[in-house]
């Protein structure tokens, strides 16, 4: 047994465990509170587990893709969560997430090192299959707690449907059929008085 | 597109977000809250990608084991977290939470209900190399966060060494290594005055 090796392990899990206290604009679907990022990976890779197949023609890695939602969004220990439409913030967010990067994977020993920050480097890139089936997820997932919250955090925000569906775009790529349900459940949220249209 | 089939999937994930809200006796490494059953099978299946390799010679199937630490505890939204000290409440656990699992799982498509209801109940029998890693992963991962915490929850209810040392055991069978990182914490807790020392 390496002992080296564990503690590091262990160091890095003890470190990951701040993703729990690290909020969302999101809410739970009960409305009681927002969620935070520990949750919402968790939910991404039960999604992988029940959705996978709305990938379409393409054979994805579904042991790859668990690991990437897993840890897509470690990086906001250090970077924080920043609000999809907050445009200022998005501009800062990817200098801060590699910074990040660079730290967080860096208590792991080196081969784990190597593993995951490439695993997260291909989800910032979007260009995988997997990364791609990931980054709809990521989209989808929000865009049901608005809906089953009543636009909650939309409304909070002033967001309009012009907005979220300029922003569910990205779906497409990942999955036509999570892009069909997810334009349906905005249509929807219009018509139930939950998202102001977009003039 | 099967539009029952996607309906089914999404009505049991918006089911299953109430795992967020089973909240458990273990307190987050922060010590600021309890943290809730969501939360805890995400950092589950974060040390299945860690630390897997210490099952030993046996070869595991990491996405069996990522899936089973995923849904693991899913259950609990209808039977609720029992506490691993209570006698009482864990001689009913086992019928709760078979109800449940009818329940829960028959929300799915046949196919994923069947698959889903299969790996639960693996991980319960204990007996596949893959079950017995990640109940050990889930005696384990509790361990730590107490000591991380000076032994919040163990000194909340009164818990001494020797219980634990009797609860860790099953750790073995899912990992040497572990159960050997396991006991020598439970020596420091005592030693640094975390843990009550059994008599």
């Amino acid at each position: 047994m390496n002992e080296e090796r564990l503690k590091r392990q262990l160091e890095f899990l003890k470190e990951a465990d701040k993703l729990k206290t690290v909020f969302r604009q999101t809410y739970l679907v009960d409305g009681s509170r927002r969620e935070n990022d520990a949750e919402h990976s968790w939910e991404l890779a039960f999604m992988v587990i029940l959705l996978s197949d709305y990938a379409g023609e393409k054979k994805l890695d579904i042991l790859k893709l668990l690991k990437m939602t897993l840890i897509h969004d470690i990086v906001e220990i250090d970077a924080g969560d920043t609000y999809i439409y907050d445009k200022e913030g998005m501009k800062e967010k990817e200098v801060k997430e590699a910074e990040a990067a660079g730290r967080l994977f860096s208590i792991l020993p080196d081969d784990q090192c190597a593993e995951l920050k490439s695993l997260w480097e291909e989800f910032e890139r979007r260009e995988s299959p997997e990364a791609k089936f990931a980054a709809a997820l990521d989209r989808f997932q929000p865009l049901l707690h608005n809906y089953y919250t009543r636009g909650r955090s939309w409304n909070e925000h002033g967001i309009d449907s012009n907005r979220v569906l300029n922003l569910i775009k990205d779906i497409e790529e990942g999955s036509a059929v999570l892009y069909k349900a997810a334009k349906d459940l905005v249509y929807r949220a219009v018509d139930a008085g939950f998202l102001k249209r977009g003039s």
